[in-house]
């Protein structure tokens, strides 16, 4: 087979969660898919794919990648190193195989592509050996502070993109010393996440954020948020410049 | 006049540059406007109202709202703060006349509104008198990290956003304490980013990008860029997490 016969691969950003903030670039590419896979965990359709699920044609190809461990576990631990790596090399050949037989494959990815999704993962297997383009989206935390309607940075700004993973000590370093934060993977690390804004004097200014962009999506002042579990994919909005002119 | 008798305000994101990045939401909020603003230098069209062209309908007011200063004047130098004041005042006071009207207003945002975008400006000035949504965009580093092909960050990085403006001594400490980076406002600071790059050892990983998807957009390592003027609009480019799964 010569290379002009294979197919292209297109990672292709869903944007945060509304359907409507799919780009136009999103959906032509995939009107031209003939397989659209997609990242899940095992029993659930994916949200990438419920986000686009009216712009896939009949007869396509769908390919759903069902992650083997929970995403929440730590990057660093064994447990997780070894499943995640085997799991991206065995779905970057099940596409592989589909784009070997002249078939364009879109990729969806949640929010941004390049930007904290899975799909990098395949784009660094895939690119060097097919025709690959990626397809920007709009991000989770855009979809948050939109919907809030909380300028986040201006001007000369810092914005600081947190994990809320970071040890306390490292958080409160952190936020003391940015002008706007994002902070995701709230989860279980709300109570240290509150702590640490309180200790640097801006939790009263913070906004905590549910399912942004979603149509059950929520904001409130994360100095009024009780201490229940928060889910994995909420995030902590923290605005930046005051001195607006 | 009865409040159900106000227009309604919108803030949309155009995204990056590529017409085809807008979301099919934006497109629908330009199809219900009766007025389209945007900002733009004198003489010159604006790139919101150019990236949107093809989708505003005949007989739409267009509002252009000229900035009376170059961008470039930093915020807090007391020329700048001033005029740029009165000039948002006296752009969100013409919005209100039309909203007053019972007419739709839509304004065009390059990027993300509330990231780093002048839309920011008259939202905090009108959303409390009126109906006001922000439709979140594709930002311009998301464009052109996607242009490149190079995944940004991932897992637990920190990712900075920084303005090029600041001094050789903070960048260099920001940059040797982060995962990923953005340099934006690179322009006349290139020589002093690329010094500060070099000094913690990033400089052979960074990636220069000029009007990132654009079709005249371009992509190259920083270190092979010539020492020529940037333009104020292009962005810099630091990978985080290498070791990936």
């Amino acid at each position: 087979m010569t290379a002009a016969a294979k197919g292209r691969l297109t990672g292709v950003g869903t944007g945060p969660g509304d359907p409507e903030l799919l780009t136009l670039k999103a959906v032509r590419a995939l009107s031209e898919a003939d397989v659209v896979a997609f990242f899940c965990k095992k029993g659930s359709a994916g949200n990438g794919r419920t986000i686009v699920a009216a712009h896939i044609r009949p007869g396509t190809v769908e390919l759903p990648l069902v992650y083997p461990v929970t995403v929440e576990t730590h990057k660093d631990e064994a447990d997780y190193r070894g499943p995640i790596a085997d799991f991206f090399d065995r779905s970057a050949r099940e596409i592989a195989a589909y784009l070997d037989q002249g078939r364009n494959v879109a990729v969806l990815s949640e929010g941004d592509p390049l930007f904290y999704g899975s799909y990098m993962h395949l784009h660094v297997r895939l690119a060097p050996h097919y025709e690959a383009e990626v397809i920007a989206g709009v991000t989770a935390m855009s979809g948050c502070w939109s919907m809030a309607g909380l300028p986040l940075v201006q001007g000369d700004d810092i914005l600081s993109v947190l994990p809320g993973t970071l040890s306390e000590e490292k958080l409160t370093e952190r936020l003391s010393d940015t002008d706007g934060a994002v902070i995701m993977k709230v989860g279980r690390n709300l109570p240290k996440i509150r702590r640490a804004l309180q200790a640097v004097g801006k939790l009263s200014e913070a906004l905590y954020v549910e399912r942004g962009t979603m149509s059950n999506g929520s904001a409130q002042r994360l100095a009024d948020r009780d201490e229940s579990p928060a889910p994995y994919f909420s995030l902590v909005l923290v605005p930046g410049w005051k001195a607006r002119p």
